[in-house]
């Protein structure tokens, strides 16, 4: 019997949108406030999704424990309270879109949580707009 | 490399639940204090979900600027503080369940929304019920 | 030992903004939208608290069960699935601004509640307006 | 045409995590506090998901008033303010973990909801915390 | 200047409500089903409201990290994960209603706290039931 | 008639909490994370409520309209998208606190609201840490 397994997390961060190969005018055309030159930031809310096989013994699909510290390690620990250009490696030369954010989340989680699970990741920039990886289709 | 985009949005609107080919019985019976004859109404929540590729070049699959405008002119002009029986077309011949409204709401959008996108939406009535089109399965 | 206990309840309603006694313009410039002629409506969420002294015996202030019935007969039974400009006789000469709203729902508590007990309402009449009776100040 | 329809419920239950084949030392290992020999327990929400044709007469997949009954008696009514571990048949021999729980749950449903309509359960044993059956994957 | 701080918490119990010097029938009837013998639970939340002078030095009232780890040791680590009824000194000869249960967690947190702030506490039973203490009138 | 109106409105921002007359030590041990060289950011959801006379005519205290002009005009341009500590003219020698920030909201809204109206605010800068000025006692 598989079933899903959803916990959610929360950290803040502070961000910019902005092309530096792009004039001012086409980043904030593009970007809007977002491209704000002193940086922006959010409470994101963060839902984790693994689903797999229930375990006989234990009638747990994976210890909400262990799923708390795995997210604490790789999410939590690396991004709450943080610059996500100027502080984060991955986003040294990748624009930080909550797009490229939620799968930059998803492959850190996936690299760590052991192959017998799925993974799905829901990232909230606001209460108002949220991403997923996968997509849905 | 694909992500969904979800944006939310919010509008109120009256509606009333009644086919005139049946008795006041009948209707009363299939769609209880939903048939009231002086209508009532509902703070509506809506989830619009687009699915895509991501930009290589803007890190985004789809401007929220742009998602939050068309549904401003798709749903929030046409449908906020409206009576959906009295002032809305589709639903001259249609009663407005919530399903129905659900694919009226998806057709709106699927109509202006480029087709490389996948659409979903969602629909809350109430903050206990709720409506998704295209269905789960 | 006093202690407030607030118990939340729901119920929707059509309603429309608009004096007879003005202009069409008039009543669009100060109500807006919400004049519109065929009504619309919300969700209605209801906050009830009811403040006094805890009862030695039962360790409670009020039954809770007793409460969700006194609200259920005094609000929800007569505004629930209504128009409260056709349906209510305290509009027939009172506009249902969600202000006299939040006030003859207190109305309808007091007469009922016993006079032990202190009464205050608040009402929200969308997740992002809501009202209080008595005032705060 | 199909929709999906969701209802939200809600119910309130105590629990423990525990194998009486495993030493204390093991139990508080694998279940933490919740292997707590006196019980702890939640608010559970509950949303229940039902996918099916819109039926061309009533513009309705599900009487959402029929659907609220079912999920009153096959939910509520067996497990609401209940001891899981001492209260409730399923449980005798299956550790009631919101993995087990939401299973459960789900054939309860399944039993007395007609063939024609696809079936999904989403159980929150606290609002970090979910479970979906089905698996989305 | 003074402004009110308030934090959230968050944490679950089982409890039972019941009199042993009344009958079956009596507790039955007074407390519903809350009187289950076995116990039921719930999730509580908890906001807990620290009103002082803003430090001039630090621009802060109370350092919220400080009040997180009071709301731990005298809230979380206490009442988490427990029987109120059973493991709780207070509730040993009192209702463990959730009048008394705010009455309780306000001198808890009344006697470590300093005596320059003022304090209030805010306990939500369920989503639609809560409770303060100080009263608000 | 006296009635209490609330309007919630939204919007985001960059900060950090750092003096820079004290030691990067000092400030981390008072500060934590708030003190990051690079910035944070969080999504702010403030409340915004007045309190004064029904007018007979309209029924409102205020034209929710007006008020939302003034919120937008006075919080959400000036604060959306910004960075507290370079980008607000208040916080050039004032460390951007919640409790600062709660209360130069007060003061910029005080100024251009009627002096018959009463005003409080609430600030949340996390949904777990909440401010309120004026102060509650």
């Amino acid at each position: 019997m598989r079933v899903s397994v959803i916990r959610k997390a929360h950290f803040n961060a502070a961000h910019r949108l902005y092309r530096p190969d792009w004039s001012e005018e086409r980043n904030r055309e593009v970007f809007g406030l977002c491209s704000n030159p002193n940086f922006h930031g959010h409470n994101y809310e963060l839902e984790v999704c693994v689903t797999g096989e229930v375990d006989e013994e234990t009638g747990m699909v994976i210890n909400l424990k262990d799923l708390k510290d795995i997210i604490y390690e790789e999410v939590e620990r690396p991004f709450d309270h943080k610059n996500l250009n100027l502080d984060v490696e991955e986003f040294k030369d990748l624009i930080p879109t909550s797009e490229h954010f939620c799968y930059v989340i998803w492959q850190r989680l996936r690299k760590v949580l052991p192959s017998k699970f799925d993974l799905q990741v829901r990232l909230y920039e606001t209460p108002r707009n949220f991403f997923e990886y996968p997509p849905r289709t």
